[in-house]
């Protein structure tokens, strides 16, 4: 999967609507929050088994399809506003996760790092 | 940009800590609640020129680095547990938004589709 | 529960501090997100049962009092700000949604109104 | 402002439902999730004095008093299903607040109570 031609597609709608002034980190925080808020609703009244069943229909899954995409656009642009590199910056994160979650310690639980013990 | 290896490393890092078990979509879409409310943060009190300085020092794109990178995992994750494509999705996003943003109803307004009138 | 003391110790709140000046709606909105995230951050790994379990005990019930009194502040806020009557614009709100859910079709299901099936 | 009826009316709409079922907290986390989106987006791309200028008119006013008051009944609906009262809560982070953030330290800056510096 090439993030490329995504990237540069997007930048240019944008720059094709003059939107850079609309653009600012603010602004695309208050719109990455509205699609999570759109992604929340989809899911809010139903519970685990129900949303698997409906991911086996096609209404369902092409409207997750679309909110997901929604907000991969949106994040995508406020890495642009930001100058920073999706595939490095994320690979940075996952470094510093793995330091955190050894998986020794964080096997079958969700404890958040600053919880786990040290081992031994 | 390829995404394959990040997308790989991410499903790799949660099987080895048996976190599927936690990665029901209600809970991913929490999960992504609170990384936007940790971007919220970073950008809530500061203006946009304010942001833009920030920007200029390491401490603070750093900091936005890593709550990106959060997101843009977390992201990924929703994806992964959903069995939909990334990349083909936000194209087809895209696709349906230029018909509904046609450059010369939208250059240089934030109007959303339903309130763009018919051009002529 | 009288709401006036509260509404009127958060106004001084934040006049002492000469704070207004960064209470915009917007960015009060990017705060707000910032809480739903804390609150979505406490929830997201635990099921259910393993939520109420938790109330039972202090700390959680502790940590769950602050995030939502945060939320309740900052909406306050947003009232404040928007020069809207919180009380009013709810029970408006409510005499609305009893018109879109009617006992008799909403009863038991979590169907959006716009999916009500009309009786008869 | 009573808090009292507009409480109870809250919780007799979700009882005259049978609602309960479907508000747990993460359920209500989402709503309210949903709810902050719809407040993002009414915001996101407007400046700030576009903001004022709106809310002198009745549409965007009446707008925006109906996603406050959506996000008050759902945040009201947490503090219910939580056990936990929401004027006592608020009024205990308050104490908190006060201080953290002294008057003489937090004038006229936003700095988080962590990066206060200690008076002297």
């Amino acid at each position: 999967m090439d993030l490329d031609p995504l990237d540069q597609r997007i930048k240019s709608f944008a720059a094709a609507r003059d939107w850079d002034q609309f653009h600012s980190l603010k602004n695309l925080a208050l719109a990455l929050t509205s699609e999570v808020g759109e992604l929340a609703e989809l899911l809010m009244w139903k519970t685990d088994s129900e949303i698997q069943s409906a991911l086996d229909g096609l209404d369902f899954k092409e409207e997750l399809s679309m909110e997901l995409a929604d907000l991969l656009i949106y994040l995508l642009r406020l890495f642009q506003q930001s100058g920073i590199d999706p595939i490095k910056s994320a690979h940075r994160k996952l470094d510093i996760n793995e330091a955190r979650y050894p998986v020794e310690l964080s096997k079958g639980n969700a404890k958040k790092y600053t919880q786990l013990e040290d081992k031994q």
